[in-house]
């Protein structure tokens, strides 16, 4: 007979967690986002919501704040839906742009030193020598430079051919396949955290580059908001799965191990920078 | 004074092509897709071209010909428009299946031999030692085996649990950023060619997966057609960057290097599998 302890031995390990499991445990990290981190823009289908992260592109958020304040993109429109690339809207013709200035200069890279070290993700990247997270976003590094990258749902500042021309009236969203060709070479300000299925569904413009033709009715926007301007009743509380907890691995790896999940036969162990969902869900109001 | 030959050596070497450049070339490789390997499906925006390839999935791929031979798919619908994922559809209730069988075993990988080599690309993968592409489609393999990848366009056999038990009547499509963990867990038998912004603006499923609710008019199939079976003169003759042609790795090259192309002002000198597009081009009707 086995005594207890050489029973208690041949118990197999406890399994790993699946991605359910980690969304579902008591200690899984959440952050919180914060309301003056978000803006609400409202489309005809609903709204949604960009958290802007400024550490990346100082200059350029502020001056996408200054617009913002200023009512600039109240009444604006889609102008841009192209087929598996990117959603692009600005506000009306002759908007307000208050404290906006004409030109900022493009901050698609910054110096990496004071971002070290970030959770980086094991797998490799083609892109890049290393990947991560930073505070919920996709980023990149080398031993110089590190950026945000452009994954699915990640918000950029429009530029023409001039790198630090943008004057922050034209913004995008990435709708398709990551196009991490435009990594480093545009600025990139946030992500929409909720709502891409209202930007993702309209209809591709049919002039080049996906633009609406001259006698189609562009999509409307109403308006963007600042979430500290918009009314506390009217505020959407979200929370984003939390890079710096603990926790994150657990979600890196068992995304890199689908089989956990049941229904996969076969897991890789491995996850792709922008294959890795950040998982967001609702903050339930408390009245 | 310079002899004239030691002024031509000071010329500058001749610039390797742009993508706009390799598209536009007398001598590059474009592949008409035969008739035969497509499938036309209407839906109410327009018409989807889907290209199968026979050879990563023959019983499958056989499968879903008999359904189609069959009418199985007219008057079918979109049953799911899942966010960032796949949509998928059916036939409607009780279509006739002809001559396709109810279980079909799972295709996910081939025995890699017998497709050595394949142009491959030098800039790595996350999820594969190998990867490239076999009749202009994408693929991966490692030291056994070789499989189709989960691109966006790629069309796939939707199964259960059971990775033997597809009976070919969902398919789906990847609307998203690559879900590359689907590799090798369930078949894939084609690609769209043709028509993708026909699905990815439908509306997004509300429920569970992306399923559209019970209250909610699924899109409509008017039909999907075997290409050989369509009238010569509604035929839509189409063609594709050739994988096998030498100028693919032109292609390749310029896709990895887009500072050629004007506007961006950094090159990465990598593109990732699924980020390298597949050109596609109408042939004009000879009358």
């Amino acid at each position: 007979m086995l005594s207890i302890a050489a029973a208690l031995v041949m118990l197999p390990p406890p399994l790993p967690p699946s991605s359910r499991d980690v969304l579902a445990a008591e200690d899984t990290g959440w952050r919180e986002i914060r309301q003056n981190s978000l803006l609400y823009m409202d489309v005809n289908e609903g709204t949604v919501l960009i958290e802007l992260f400024g550490w990346f592109a100082p200059e350029n958020t502020r001056n996408i704040f200054e617009l913002v304040n200023a009512g600039h993109f109240d009444g604006g429109t889609i102008d841009r839906v192209q087929e598996n690339y990117v959603v692009q809207w600005s506000g009306p013709e002759g908007a307000p742009r208050g404290n906006a200035v004409d030109r900022v200069p493009g901050e698609s890279v910054q110096a990496s030193e004071a971002l070290d070290p970030i959770p980086l993700l094991p797998f490799g990247d083609v892109y890049a020598p290393a990947v991560g997270h930073w505070a919920s976003f996709p980023v990149a590094r080398d031993g110089e430079n590190i950026w945000l990258t452009h994954c699915y749902g990640m918000v950029g500042v429009g530029r023409g051919e001039d790198v630090d021309g943008a004057d922050g009236s034209e913004l995008y969203v990435v709708i398709g396949q990551a196009p991490r060709h435009l990594d480093r070479n545009i600025t990139l300000v946030g992500m929409v955290r909720q709502g891409m299925e209202h930007l993702t569904s309209l209809p591709r413009g049919s002039g080049a580059l996906g633009f609406y033709g001259g006698e189609v009715e562009k999509p409307a926007i109403s308006s963007i908001r600042h979430g500290s301007d918009v009314p506390p009743d009217e505020q959407i509380r979200l929370e984003v799965l939390d890079s710096a907890a603990p926790s994150w691995s657990a979600w890196v790896d068992a995304r890199a191990n689908r089989k956990r999940d049941g229904w996969f036969t076969y897991s890789h162990n491995a996850v792709d920078l922008c294959n890795l969902p950040i998982p967001v869900r609702r903050i339930d109001s408390e009245d």
